[in-house]
């Protein structure tokens, strides 16, 4: 027999939440500044009897232990980005330059709306839940800043970590995916050395030009050559600079490149090949000085672990209907969610969320221009649907924690 | 039976031109901003009986008429450079940023010099001297903007015209050379254009950093296959930027080209192989929009008369000694010095003149560190020796209009 | 209730089929010359009560009409290689440079046994059962041969169509997938046309060894930039040939080139991109010639219907129980097989059979060292155990007609 | 007042001499195997008194001892060309594709005709004239083998060295120059090395059409910016090769290359160069083994002695008038003569001698189609005008050697 509802209540503070999410998306706070924010989170979490925790600057973490059983950690990221709205919604950004374009707000509040829930209902269900808000996840600054900060030793040790994330397709369906969803992304700065000389005189110079051709010509072989053809792998050198006049050869090149991968080992094959590649054409081209690579904006792997996924997967089928639930087709996009669990040996899953209207949709969908008719994250245009997508994703998060909270099976 | 020697007064003038040469390299100007250069030079100049034109901005020219006979233009230039003067010298730029580091005041005072010797003479010759004083050399934009206001009409064509230039050779030694005597520069801004796209869809885009790599790499190729080898030619890259992120393909990428020639036909094999290769790239990669060309600071070829040279020489060594006339080694910089001869379809000749101690320069020739010990032109330590660098100078550009205006065989 | 076994009497056969297994691989004939095969398997399949039509040169056809109901197409096909075999087995090629190496006598050996059960138990199911042995497998033109020769209009038209591969993997283990199992592959002569001259003359020549040299850098990118990532594709430039003398410029360069993919419009994406490079690039180099395309060796794409295949796998799965039906994973190789089925626009499905003695195969897994120590197709070493694979191959084609001919549903 | 000339009964030999040079050019013999051409050079030159050494297999050399004085050493190179001439000649080639194409037949009857009149009027000068019979020019091996088989220890030191060629210019003209004429010449024979592997798997294997392909256009980079720009330096890639089918990765490439300077310190430079960027480019490939650099045909510079030239030159203009005597443009070929003075350390000068009817090389220069008109050397219509060639090459040995053994201002 099952216990109470947890969720039952949740319809009478849907407006609340509404309201809590347009107030959010007035305010939107850049990476590692996410000051008000933290705040703002910390004044919902703390009535709700969450242990407050101010991890890495402008992370928070309530934690709300109910008796024995398993130990959940729901996380959220919380900034925003260098983005000039141009939603037209009238609760569109106030802060010039600065959107929430990525849906983060959405997150915050749904994760905030979850809590509410379990903290209301603490009789349907045993264990300890952990509400993490992550700042800077844009930057890939954040989850590092909080382990830096002494997350591990601060709070519980949890047995499963989820995330969730809105997306661009139709709002009200979830989808779940098991085994890697978001990219490994990987940016390298590297600097090559040349000898610069007048244009007039080339036999003074190592031309840096020349070799940062060479580089990128040559970077080209190790996704058409040393990756298995159908594996998932990308090298861009997204910026190639050298020189500023035409009659000086320069004395340095910077190229910055960027890898996604969905496999550990190939990563690493990737990122020793660019070494390899790039160290042999400085050799080739007589370069008087080793080349520098500095390795930034790091985000790591977002790997399902299979029976979490499954977990969650059929937990989101009973509750939300088979028809609401599909599956996810992985991303080339990266995250930086998956330090917190890895930190910790935890399994984790990370779902989606869709956020545009059904019909507007399916019609785009009909018409093959989705990504002409739908503005997607990290476009000034990105507006989610506030319904279905808030309650969407407010359920999703009290769903999957309470599939360990409060089992089915246990029922 | 010669007649009166009209360089014999010169030595009470070398007082007088050596602190007029100290006043202009205390007040270097940029090109074509010569305004108080001018007017010093006008100031000069009409005093010893030129009619005065103002042409091009700040462009001064002299026009003497001394009866029936050849019609000689002589040529100096008179802008300085964006150089921070480091000499230590008391007569050092006055102007922070701004330094005559290429000789052009010793130009000035060279061609002040020679009028005032020829004005002070004028029973020793017969006909017409020009003195020609021209802005914006560095820039490739001053004898142009002379020719586009109108010189050919208001000057009398001349029948040769000469200059000259100071070099870090030895101090007091004249060099002539037939033919080319300095390069042909072009340089040219290529915009190629790709499609951009996020980091990871590079399927989405035209990758305009692999595109440009590509095309440095196959603009050697003209040199190293296209030239016939051991004929002088110079294809440098000095820029290619493109990009500015390592996870955003940019749209489109920039390189800087110079182009050095000696001969014509081969300069425009270069630059049509320039295009041809651009176009062949661009279509390879399949670029969505043609290259754009745009050519900029062009510098035209120096190329000596032989016949102009060989009177210009016989007139040094006569008055100069032998010993102190050596033949010119082609350089690699570039002048528009030509381009007002050309446009009166006048033959030409320039040459050289040194300006480090002669000890100075023997000992770094024996040490084989002239590159290093001796500053050279557009160096911030560049500092000619005003002896006997300033009364050379003004002896050539007398003697090598006297060839014509007095000449030897005349007497 | 079930019918008769068809397959009860199979055991009584295994003898004569492993003697003709023998008797096969010791007399290979190579690609569309396999005559004396030919009339070998004409020699088994008429006395079963087949009707024997010869088609496209060495193609064997025969058709056993069996009362009303489907019409299944199965397919062996029938060429060896020019390899020297290097197994030591008693029954080795007897003739020198030509083996059976990619287990085509294993295919023609099952077919005609599973056509033998089929013929002795007619009573046990109804329709067409077509065998049809294709000639030329290994050049691609076997299938193309049996076309030109007017197969469509002289057989009838198979409502599905079966064929299946042995390969070094745990023999009796049969595997199947829907979608795509191998690539379309393309191979492709371009000849690229310089201007030659003599080493030293570079001015002289358009050089096609720096002109096909660039062409393959270029080529790398339509791996790496203008496919998605992870989706499969090859592009392969095997050989790239030009010159002969150290000191002679060539007039042309030649490269082979093979393209495998998985998706019918990015092959031919690959196949314009190719064309658009090697254009591109021979107008950078200002070749005097357009280059030539040469297509040859053309696979198409093996692309399994999901329904014939879920079908195909519900039966190996009933008869020869689930553990022995395991998923194929998709193979970078190539067949010809599906011209046959795409001409009578037939659904067909592929399967492979694994012929490597389960214990050795589980050890090298276990060691990782498969590929070093299971002799795979088309190697000298190539060596399938006679059993149990002979009797599973021969039933595999058994079980997949019957699917058809006698569906468990009926019974 | 000057002695007998030894040149005046040189109109009695002409016709024996146009005799031989027929018969010489009937029966060529490729390098060295130049044996029966060996016996009947020194056939002739015996009867004349020349001591006779048959050295480095078919070399021969006669020695002329006639008193005190200088020792001259004159060459000529003996060896034929694997080329199927087609002059249409009555005297051409009877052995099918062997032909002397370059003009060695008329060297050879040239320095017997000087060697006849040396020894015809011994009365005329004083000294030791040696006139050497070299084998295989063309493949570089003649000179090292005579070297290598003693020939310093075997004949005087010989205080200069002369050599001359004849060329597709205006017969019965001289032309000389100072300095490097002909050019060092290195052949290189590169070897590669990748992993072969299925071209379905170019993740298996580092493949060398690529690493090829980026040497290739590495090495452009050596004349396009380590040289300076006007020094002569070529480096061609004659061949490349690698693979042989589309669809099979090859394991390794071979180039050939080919390197022309006139500076010995720029030759090894660029070899060095060369060594760099390959190692560097295997090295970026992840290459498995080190490349292998095989040099081969390697030919020293000529580089004429400034002093013994003008010696030369000055007699030619005395003897043949100064119309007849031009500067020598240096050709881009390659010699081994330079190896034998080198070995002495004898200051040597080496000319060239035109062979194209006057007329004819006018109106192909009038109508600038002199490469198109005029056979030149190595061609199968090389066909050098007998007159007056053969005469002016004859008397161009005499009057060189001459200038030494009977100088005019002894006269």
């Amino acid at each position: 027999m099952p216990g109470p509802d947890p969720l039952a209540s949740l319809d009478a503070q849907l407006d609340r939440l509404r309201a809590l999410y347009r107030e959010l998306h007035r305010a939107p706070e850049l990476s590692m500044a996410e000051h008000a924010t933290a705040d703002r989170i910390a004044a919902e979490l703390e009535p709700l009897g969450y242990a407050i925790h101010r991890i890495g600057g402008t992370g928070v973490v309530g934690v709300l232990a109910n008796g024995p059983g398993p130990v959940v950690l729901a996380r959220a990221d919380t900034d925003a980005l260098p983005v000039t709205e141009a939603t037209g919604l009238d609760y569109a950004s106030a802060t010039p330059g600065v959107m929430h374009a990525c849906g983060h707000d959405l997150h915050i509040v749904a994760l905030l709306g979850a809590a509410g829930q379990l903290a209301a209902h603490r009789d349907a269900w045993s264990g300890t839940h952990i509400a993490l808000f992550q700042p800077g996840e844009e930057t890939a600054a954040g989850a590092q800043a909080m382990l830096d900060d002494g997350l591990v030793a601060r709070i519980p040790k949890p047995d499963v970590a989820l995330a969730q994330h809105v997306m661009p397709f139709e709002a009200g369906v979830v989808a779940t995916a098991a085994g890697p969803v978001l990219s490994a992304g990987d940016s390298l700065r590297i600097t090559v050395h040349g000898r610069g000389a007048h244009g007039s005189m080339p036999h003074n110079a190592v031309d840096p030009v020349v070799l940062a051709a060479s580089i990128v010509l040559r970077l080209q072989t190790i996704v058409s050559r040393e990756t298995q053809p159908g594996q998932f792998a990308v090298v861009t050198v997204g910026a190639s600079n050298a020189g500023a006049k035409s009659n000086v050869i320069p004395d340095r090149a910077e190229l910055l490149l960027n890898v996604r991968t969905y496999d550990t080992a190939l990563r690493e094959r990737i990122l020793a090949a660019i070494e390899r590649i790039v160290r042999g054409e400085c050799a080739a081209a007589g370069s008087p000085r080793e080349p520098e690579f500095e390795p930034y904006d790091r985000f790591p792997l977002t790997d399902n672990d299979p029976a979490v996924t499954a977990r969650v997967t059929d937990a989101f089928r009973r509750r939300f209907g088979a028809d609401r639930v599909v599956q996810a087709v992985p991303a080339t996009a990266s995250e930086d969610f998956s330090r917190v669990p890895d930190a910790f040996g935890t399994p984790y899953t990370y779902w989606f969320v869709g956020s545009t209207p059904a019909d507007v949709y399916r019609a785009a969908v009909e018409r093959g221009t989705v990504a002409a008719d739908v503005p997607a994250n990290h476009q000034p245009g990105f507006a989610p649907a506030i319904d279905p997508t808030l309650e969407t994703m407010v359920r999703a998060h009290a769903i999957a924690a309470l599939a360990w909270l409060a089992p089915e099976e246990a029922a």
